[in-house]
């Protein structure tokens, strides 16, 4: 195989594993303090201003990660210096 | 195999394990957040509209990983910037 | 082998295990919820409207994430864009 | 090997896989709803004509993503575009 | 190798597979619902002909997903369109 | 390999791995129910008969998917096409 | 490799993982199934006569499956039609 | 290589992992059962009899499917009818 | 193949395979804190500026390994010494 | 490769397979039994004698799957048929 | 494949690898002990100091297993003794 | 590969496998009964005498299944008498 | 391959993986056991520095596992005897 | 590749293997042990002095299975007999 066909075959596979692989954790993550928000908000209704606000930055910071992932993978698509090397040369 | 068969082959590959892959975690995490809402509700009827708008909120954060996933998967098969090179070449 | 076994092989392929694997978190996410569901309206009977109604919304947008891997395997099979492309060369 | 040897066997080795995996998730899923169906059944006797309901349109919508996977198996099977193709050329 | 080998080959074991594969899920389901059901008995003796009733139905329902794949395995051993193809070819 | 040794190999290989896994679910469920048969017995002992009875019947049910995968395997064993096929060839 | 070494070779290999395979789950579901009997004894000591011929045929027939595999382990060692077949030409 | 190695080979693999594997599940079973029986004796000393009957009799049950495996394994060493045969040819 | 494509391609695959590994237990280990922290708030109104203070600073903790993974995939793909050496040669 | 490299090799590798995966699950059972062991001591002082001789007759019993494993992988190096006829031809 | 290539190509895989595989369990391991640290406080809102205290101390020791990690990585990026050496050579 | 090198990896790979293997189990094991051990002194602390004296022959058995490995890895490191066997040839 | 590459990338990779596996478990550990103490902390406040003293000599000891793992790592990159063995040669 | 290569590489990848796998148990039990004792000092501090006593023998006992895998670890490293013979042949 040729240059050309091994890096723009391993940026397609990993871009997608990236994200697939990479959004598993947050997912899940952000599904369990979803729970455990839904569950404080019937305990404690007084502070539902609160648990919301602490809900929504705690997600983003989970979201984050999910983030870095989605980042690398459309820098192996659309900005991937390894291939502009490459069909360069 | 030559470059065409390549980057077609694992085009194909990659988008279906990335959309197969990314829904996993987010279909869990929603079904739990969505079983603890339910739970809510039953224990806290008084809160239904903060519940249920917390959940749908939630569940969109949630559900923007398997978007993430899906935007990947269908760049891959109609907006490939490795195909559209090589069918060029 | 040449480019329309490889294409034709791995779009089979990947068509059937984006779905299959695609349909194993939402069941399990449904059947959770579903699960959970039951419990609610065993310990609050007068919200069962709120309940059921909650319910099917939120299975409707756990059943998403598995529409897109139908929607995908469906593409591979019936509207594949690299097949078009290797058969008419 | 030939493309019809090729297609040939991955289609049967597809379509087994898919709907073998494609059950898992599906059986467990309502296996675990009906168990709580009658559980719940134990606990609140007075709905049962609600929870059976419920129960029973919650498993047809689990069972719907084992039927997706059992109609590409049988798609790939009867009416494999790819399969018709290699052996009209 | 030739034809005839490979599609057999693949025929024979994509069929033990996926019976073997899709037993798995059913057998788990319908046990831990009829150990539920056993549990609701003790607790209800009241409602015991609607509880036996609800399980049979729907084990009924989990069961299907053990027959679509015993269908497939006796499809793909004595009606398996490849196979006719080939042994007529 | 001829074709002989290809089938012969497949069809001991498969007959054997169909029946084992094929009965560990089966195995593990009806482990669970007979566990919780005896336990629903020492809380109510008044309902012996019923409680014995559906558990049998569920076993039954259960015991069913192990059946298939034993029906298969002997149809490898004893009456096997493809091997018939391949040894009048 | 020759028919003789093949169809040897698989034989013994099929044999041994479907005996070892085939008795994980019985003896996990037997061990369940014995230890919650032990602890219906020590709730209820009136039923014991009950219990015990209850966990007695349950046993029995969770054993059932161990047994298939065991059949089908021997078959293949002492009466293997492919094994005859192939000494024979 | 020549059949005695293969046939060799294969044998003395198959008869290690097939009692290591083998001795996997009635260890477990037969621990749980163990554990659980010291607790019902803690619970219930008036029963001691019983329960140690009980006990020791599902011990040799559990146990059973380990000399299945024992068993498997001895012949493969000492009584293999595919090596005799190989080492008389 | 030649260096240049040898250290491409594994640049690539491990620039991604690190973020998205990376990203895994950093998301469920902040997703857990997060739940928990909205239960401790639930329970101890009192303390919210403590619990979330500590939250945060103990999330930062946490999110740290999830930077060190980002930090050595940007590294491998826009600053990497075993790149430059071969593109320089 | 000839015969006594693979003969000895295989007994090797599978001498040291077998005690060290045959000792996973004992040391586990042993490890569970003892630790309930502890605890219904701790509950019912007076029944010591009892508890400790079921424990070690119990303990002896899961200790023999691992001795099964132990004598054959000595059997494997120190008295192995198929090493004793091949050094012999 | 030349040296170069070889020491190279294994040395990012390598530091990936490690620093991936290395934050998966500090990160899990802090989440759970912050977790637990927001329990404690809002149980025992008195000793915070305490608790906080020991929370940081223990976190720094968990975090060190990662730097370890993070450490090797940076050694077989920048001071590898291996490249060194085949670069010179 | 000449024999010496074949039977010398394989000791080496076998003796490091089976010990680290083999210690799993046992360390997991004498964890949990250890933990034990220690609730149980907390809540009986008259029979602490008994307690540490069950506990220490118990974790002697379990040590004991570490110690077949250990042993078994150091004959293949110092009295391998298939190593003796190929040195002499 | 030439002995250098070989016993370089083995080193590399293993010192990776050594240090990479072996502060998984440290890390876990450590975190449950730090959890735990902070919990007992607010259980039991009166006995604080008993708690923490035997909380860090305990975490010094599962640190040692950890530390092995790092010795080792450093031995294979900066003082390996086979590497200097075979850049001497 | 030569004797030398060969026994070298595996030499350091089971040295690494060993000490990183062998340490994985002891630092989980440890850690399982260390939470409980933290757990038992606070539920009864008067028996301080025993519980420490007998958690810190017990974790001897434990770390001893470590000591066995790091004993073989350095064997391999420094006193490997396979590893003299080959560099003085």
């Amino acid at each position: 195989m040729e240059s050309i066909s091994i890096i723009g075959m391993v940026s397609i596979i990993t871009a997608g594993v990236t994200i697939a692989v990479g959004s598993i954790a947050p997912a899940i993550g952000e599904g369990k303090a979803l729970a455990q928000a839904l569950l404080a908000i019937a305990q404690q209704p007084d502070e539902i201003p609160t648990i919301t606000r602490t809900l929504f930055v705690g997600l983003a910071m989970v979201e984050s990660t999910a983030i870095y992932c989605f980042v690398v993978a459309l820098i192996l698509i659309f900005a991937n210096p390894f291939w502009n090397y490459v069909i360069q040369v």
